[in-house]
C-alpha cells in the first residue's frame, strides 16, 4: 500500500527545489505547536494516540444501531457531516445499502428535505447520531428537536434513549448536559481538533463503522501518514511538497485549485477536500478557491473552461491505480460504434488513458497538473490521504502566513441570522 | 408565476445603467443571427415551434417503459445527461423512487460504477435510452455496448428492440443507423440546438417524461421564457440585465461566480448552469470560473473563503418563494438547545433567514450579491429558468466577445486519449 505523487507537469520543479527551505520551516512550525493556531494541533498525533476505550464503545454502538435500526440518521453539519459522507460514499456500493441506511440530516435547512425524510422514516426503525460540540448549532439542533420528538413518539421515552448516540464534547455545553440527563451513549469530541480535522474522531467513526467501514484499517492508514508526513526532509515528504507546488502557483497567479477524480465514488471526498482547504485557507484577502471536478462527466461541462478559458487554474488528480471491479470490452461484430480498436481493453484502462490524455491536454494549455496516486480505493488508502492532506493544508497555510486552524468569517452570517430572527442578544448588533 | 430578480447588492447598478446599450446589442445579434455560432440557434424559438407529433411520441414511449420497466438507463453525456438529472432532480423526491427509477450510465468510465450498475439490474425489469448524437462517443457508446448486450442475453434479439430508444441525429451518424436498421423507436437531436442548450428537446424530455416529470408544464414555462426574454427593453428583460451584470464585474475582476442555493433539490440544477456558463464562455483565455454552492451546508465548508478569502467572487443566489413543504418548530419545556426563541416559526422562514443574513454578510464582505426568486420549484419556473439562463449566456458570451455555441478545447483531451488507445487516424498527431 502507498500514495505517490507526480510532480512532473507541475511547471515548477525547480522553483520548488530552490524554496524548498520554506515548506521545511512551516512543517517544523506546525510541529513545534509554535504557530497560530496552535491549540488546534490534536489531529496531529490523533491516529496513534486516540482512545481506544472510546473506540471499542463506537464499534459496539455501531453493531447495536445494526441490530435495531434500518435506518442511522447521522445529524451534523461541516466537518460534522463532511468527513463521515466522503469516507462512507467512497467505499461504500453505488446502487444497494448496507445493513444500515445511513442519511445525514441538519446539514442544512430545506423543510422539503426534513419532511421528506420524516415521511421516509415512518415505517422504518432508525437511530439518530447527533454531532455538535455546542448542542446548539442552528441547522442540527432543529434537526435533533424534530427527529428526537418522532423517537420518543414511536418509541416511547425510555426506549428511545437507546436510539440516541450523542458525539460533542467531553464536558460542557448543551448536548453534553443533555446526554448525561438522559443517559444517552455519548461520544468526545475532542477540544484541541477542530471541525474540518475530526473525521478521524468519534464524529467520523460512529456513522462509518455503522455503515460497514473497517475502522481500524481506516486508523492504520492514518497512522502510516503520521509516521511518513511529519518527516522533515523535504525530498521524502510528499505533503511538504504538495503544500509548497500549490502556494508557487499561487502566488504566480493560479487562483484556483482543481481536485479531479476518475471515480465518482471520490465525489463526497472532494466535497470534505474543499471545506479542509477552503476554511483553512482563505482568510485575509487570500487562499486558493478550491473546485472539484468529476471526470470524465465534467470533462463534457467544466472541461473546455479548464482547456482554453482564463488561465488561472492549477489541477489535483486523484488517481486509482487497481479499480474495485472492471469490465472488458468485447469485439462487435459490426462494429457500428466503432469501438473495436479498444476490444479486449479493460474499461478501467480505458479510463486511464481519458486520465493521460487529459493531463497532457491541460499541461499543453498551461494548467499545472500533479497527479497523486493510491493503489486500492480502501479504508488504509483513505485514512492515510486524509491524514495526507489535512498535513498539507496546515504546512500551506503557514506557508501563506494565514492561521489554518480558525474560521472567524462563518460568524458573520450568523449573527445577522440571529438578528434577524430575534435572537436575545443579537438585537443591537 | 415569475421569476424575479434583485440587483439591490450587485454593487454595479449605476454602471448597469451606463452601459445597458452594450447588452442590447448582444441580445439584437443573438436574435437577429448575425453572431458567431449563428448556426446553433435553433434553441431561441424552440419552446414554441418544437416538433408536437414527436413529443406525443415521447409521452407515449414514457408511458411505455412505465409499464414494463422498473428502471431506465439513461445514457448519455454533457448535455445529454446534465439537463435531464437537473430537472429530474429538482422535481424529485428526495427518498422515494417514482413509478420508474431513472439511472444515468455513459456520463463517466468507471468501471466499478457499470460492474455494480449490471449487478444491480440483474434482477430488475429494465430499458435503455441511449443520447448520442454520433453514436460514437466513447463513454455512451462503452456503456450501450454492455447493456445493449445484457438487454439482448435477459430478452432475446426481437423483444429487447422494444427496450432501447434512442435519441439522435435525425438522418445521419452510427446510432441513426442502428436505430433505424433494429427499428428502434427514436427521437431527434435537432442540428441547430447544441448539447448544453438541448434540455427542452427529445434529449431531455424522454427521461423527464419517465420520471412522472409534467413535461407540458416544463415547455410552458420555457414559452413564457420566449416570451419575456427576447425583449429588447433593457429595463425589462432581466437575462439581459443578468448577461451585463456578470460581465462589468468580472472585467473588474471577479473572476469565479458562485450560483448557490438554499434547497438542496436545485444541486444538479447548479451542475446544469456550470456546463451552459462554463462551456459557453471559457474560451480564448477568458471566461468567468462557475461553481455551485448548496446552502446552508457549504457556509461551513466554503463559507470562510466567499466571507474572507481573495476578492475575487461574486454570487447568484437561487431563491425559492413558496417550499413544497414546510415544519412547524414547537416550543420545548427545557430549551437545553435553545432554539426556544424560534419556536413557531416555520423551518423555511428560519432557512430564508438565514439566507438574508448571508446576502448582507457576504455583500459587507465585498461580494457582490444577486438573487433570483422563483416562486415554486415546479415544472413552469424550471422551464422559465433555463430558457432564462440559456438567452443570458447567449447575450453574455456576446458581450464577452467569444462564441457562446462552439466548445473547440473539449476535442484536446479526446485526441490525446484516442492516440494513447491507437485508435486508427490518430497515430502520428
Amino acid at each position: 500500500m502507498s500514495l505517490s505523487i507526480d510532480f512532473s507537469k507541475s511547471m515548477v520543479l525547480k522553483k520548488m527545489e530552490i524554496s524548498k527551505d520554506k515548506s521545511r520551516k512551516a512543517l517544523n512550525t506546525l510541529l513545534e505547536g509554535t504557530g497560530e493556531g496552535n491549540d488546534f494541533l490534536g489531529w496531529i498525533n490523533w491516529p496513534k494516540e486516540y482512545d481506544k476505550d472510546e473506540f471499542d464503545r463506537i464499534k459496539k454502538a455501531a453493531k447495536e444501531i445494526k441490530d435495531h435500526s434500518d435506518v442511522l440518521v447521522v445529524i451534523g453539519i461541516g466537518g460534522s457531516y463532511l468527513g463521515a459522507k466522503a469516507v462512507q460514499y467512497a467505499l461504500s456500493p453505488y446502487f444497494t445499502t448496507n445493513d444500515v441506511e445511513i442519511i445525514y440530516a441538519g446539514h442544512q435547512m430545506s423543510s422539503s428535505y426534513l419532511k421528506e425524510l420524516m415521511d421516509y422514516l415512518e415505517d422504518k426503525d432508525f437511530s439518530v447520531n447527533i454531532i455538535s460540540k455546542s448542542g446548539t448549532t442552528t441547522e442540527p439542533a432543529i434537526a435533533f428537536r424534530f427527529l428526537k420528538q418522532m423517537l420518543e413518539d414511536r418509541y416511547g421515552k425510555e426506549e428511545s434513549k437507546k436510539r440516541i448516540y450523542a458525539t460533542t464534547d467531553r464536558g460542557k455545553g448543551a448536548l453534553k448536559g443533555l446526554a448525561d440527563e438522559m443517559n444517552y451513549e455519548s461520544f468526545v469530541i475532542p477540544d484541541n481538533i477542530g471541525g474540518r480535522f475530526s473525521v478521524l474522531t468519534a464524529v467520523g467513526l460512529l456513522p462509518l463503522a455503522a455503515a460497514g467501514v473497517d475502522i481500524d484499517a481506516l486508523m492504520e492508514g492514518a497512522a502510516l501518514g503520521v509516521k511518513k508526513y511529519k518527516n522533515l526532509d523535504f525530498d521524502d515528504n510528499i505533503a511538504m511538497q504538495y503544500a509548497l507546488y500549490r502556494n508557487i502557483l499561487y502566488k504566480e497567479g493560479k487562483t484556483i485549485e482543481i481536485l479531479a477524480n476518475y471515480e465518482p465514488k471520490l465525489k463526497y471526498f472532494s466535497e470534505w477536500w474543499k471545506q479542509l482547504f477552503g476554511e483553512s485557507e482563505g482568510k485575509d484577502g487570500e487562499g486558493l478557491f478550491p473546485v472539484s471536478v468529476n471526470f470524465t462527466t465534467d470533462l463534457h461541462s467544466m472541461g473546455q473552461m479548464i482547456q482554453e478559458g482564463k488561465r488561472n487554474i492549477l489541477e489535483t488528480v486523484l488517481r486509482i491505480k487497481n479499480p474495485k471491479h472492471d469490465l472488458i470490452i468485447e469485439e462487435d461484430p459490426k462494429n457500428l460504434d466503432g469501438l473495436n480498436y479498444i476490444a479486449g481493453k479493460s474499461l478501467d484502462y480505458v479510463n486511464k488513458m481519458a486520465a493521460k490524455g487529459v493531463a497532457q491536454a491541460h499541461f499543453d494549455g498551461d494548467v499545472p497538473v500533479v497527479e497523486i496516486t493510491m493503489d486500492e480505493l480502501d479504508e488504509r488508502h483513505i485514512g492515510e490521504l486524509m491524514y495526507f492532506f489535512e498535513i498539507s493544508v496546515g504546512i500551506s497555510g503557514y506557508i501563506l502566513e494565514v492561521n489554518p486552524f480558525n474560521q472567524p468569517g462563518v460568524e458573520k452570517y450568523k449573527s445577522n441570522m440571529f438578528r434577524l430572527l430575534g435572537k436575545p442578544g443579537y438585537e443591537q448588533k
